[in-house]
């Protein structure tokens, strides 16, 4: 049997592209760019919490990076490092090779080095930690939004959650739909050309890893301010016509976390260009309402203006 | 009950001293200074792996920072940040409570700014990435010991994992010694400032967390040299007379992880200055033996030149 440091050499030790030294001593030492600042962010993936204990691990090994590289999507940053911590139940190299191998696809499409890490013994939790960089002051964060602000959604939320009712067969989704909303839950894909390109356009971001409401929630909480949404312009088609059923999709849509699409804010006056923003990207960008004076709550309105109830709020560890 | 966002909040948002933008948004913000590297470690900690679930957990908010800033001083690095993540099996307000307060009395003692994290429900699992700076060129690696390098540790190894067997009833110490072994154990002090002071004195360093031979074995790999150690140089006294037995004292010393002390290499030209920086920093710093040309491995000599056996080595976790 292959020591940890025998396993780790092995998989997780792969040439870097902008890192002076990665793993192998006790730290990882990087350059930031002059005039740079870096973004930060960390995760904890538990199994039976955020995954189930026999998911393919090369789908966890992406998805373990991606969401973090949602949040640096989110800040407008670009990903440079990240490094990774987990605990693994035995040293089952099968498995440690396949999530190093989903792990480096995503670490090679986003072009970050992966600088160290550490493995130990434990029931298998997943911590990456990610390091991008932003110019001083270019950051995008949730306090930004004022009122008038139009609300901007990217892609097609709502479907990791389809994805998930499909697993869970609690959804019975045509089979094209089925592998889409599957793979949207297993290899998101964070949008990171887009937070980049909103550096300028945008005020207020955040990703959507809890929720439409929910993230959006949270942008309201440190904006001081409430958002009106009008059904009519929420991407809920082409949920329905995955899952043949209006509620489930509404709820998917406004509920659901884990598409890792991003939410923004942005005045009025950018309409045009955020519009030509999304043909330059080739990326659904759907104007879904507004930020108004008030309190933190968001109204979904449907065309009649009647206030819309959605039947579940983004999901929070820990709630009651 | 709290929800989730609730406890970080009220836990774990304190004032920042260097930091741009700490907890609440998706990501952290920080300027590393001009000319300054940024090292960077993490660390994975299971309960039952690492610590005992009913670990006090002021101690382990303390050491689950503490273990990294080892990480950073063996780098010459200064502490500057730190995330953290933690699944927790309930969220048990007391428990965090206490848990934030160990934290952050080793993030005030070592001028940490604590930017971000993220808690989830799961078995206890803690981990913590710590970001220090280093000036361009400054860091000390593993790698950069030489034939002829004097071998040097600080302060007592051994104490830990004499302070482990007394907790397991597999020592009997005197009362003072229990007392500071077990601190040892509990609340250990990374040696940064002595870390800062060995820049340009130290080529190699590591820290000890997995005993000395297990450590020095590192630098000895990435150094590809070897290293002769004297058993009368070894400060085997204070253990000794802390737990009556000279066999256990030689194997929690040579053996024994979980001190954080420091190993490091320096050329014998150093010696009067590093003597003089222990006197200053009023530490004692012991020097060993030598890294010699050869295989990686470390013998023991003892005063008439035999080799001493040890008895057992440093722990590796997924070793066979």
């Amino acid at each position: 049997m292959a020591s940890e440091f025998e396993l780790i050499a092995r998989h997780f030790t792969r040439p870097t592209r902008h890192t002076i030294l990665g793993v192998g001593d006790d730290a990882a030492l990087v350059q930031p760019r002059p005039g740079m600042q870096l973004v930060v962010t960390t995760d904890l993936l538990a199994a039976g919490t955020h995954f189930l204990a026999d998911t393919d691990p090369a789908n966890l090994g992406w998805k373990s990076l991606a969401v973090n590289l949602s949040d640096l999507a989110a800040m407008g940053a670009e990903p440079r490092w990240a490094v990774i911590a987990a605990a693994l139940p035995e040293p089952d190299e099968a498995w440690i090779a396949a999530f190093a191998r989903g792990l480096f696809e995503a670490a090679e499409r986003f072009d970050v080095d992966v600088i160290g890490g550490d493995t130990t013994r434990g029931p298998l939790t997943l911590c990456p930690t990610v390091f991008g960089e932003v110019p001083a002051g270019g950051a995008l964060t949730r306090g930004a939004g004022r009122p008038g602000d139009d609300v901007w959604i990217s892609g097609q939320p709502g479907r990791a959650a389809l994805g998930l009712a499909q697993l869970r067969q609690a959804a019975r989704l045509a089979p094209d739909a089925a592998g889409e909303c599957i793979a949207a839950l297993e290899r998101p894909l964070p949008r990171v050309a887009l937070g980049l390109a909103l550096r300028g356009l945008a005020r207020a971001a955040i990703d959507m890893s809890d929720g439409l409401l929910a993230d959006l929630g949270h942008i309201l909480e440190r904006s001081a301010l409430g958002a009106e949404l009008e059904l009519e312009r929420l991407p809920l088609a082409p949920l329905v016509a995955a899952g043949g059923d209006r509620r489930l999709a509404l709820d998917c849509l406004l509920g659901g976390g884990d598409d890792y699409e991003l939410i923004f804010t942005a005045a009025p006056t950018m309409r045009s260009d955020i519009e030509a923003l999304s043909a330059k990207l080739d990326l659904p960008l759907h104007r879904i309402g507004c930020l108004v004076d008030g309190a933190p709550v968001t109204l979904v309105r449907d065309a009649e203006g009647r206030p819309v109830t959605p039947g579940r709020r983004g999901y929070e560890h820990f709630a009651d």
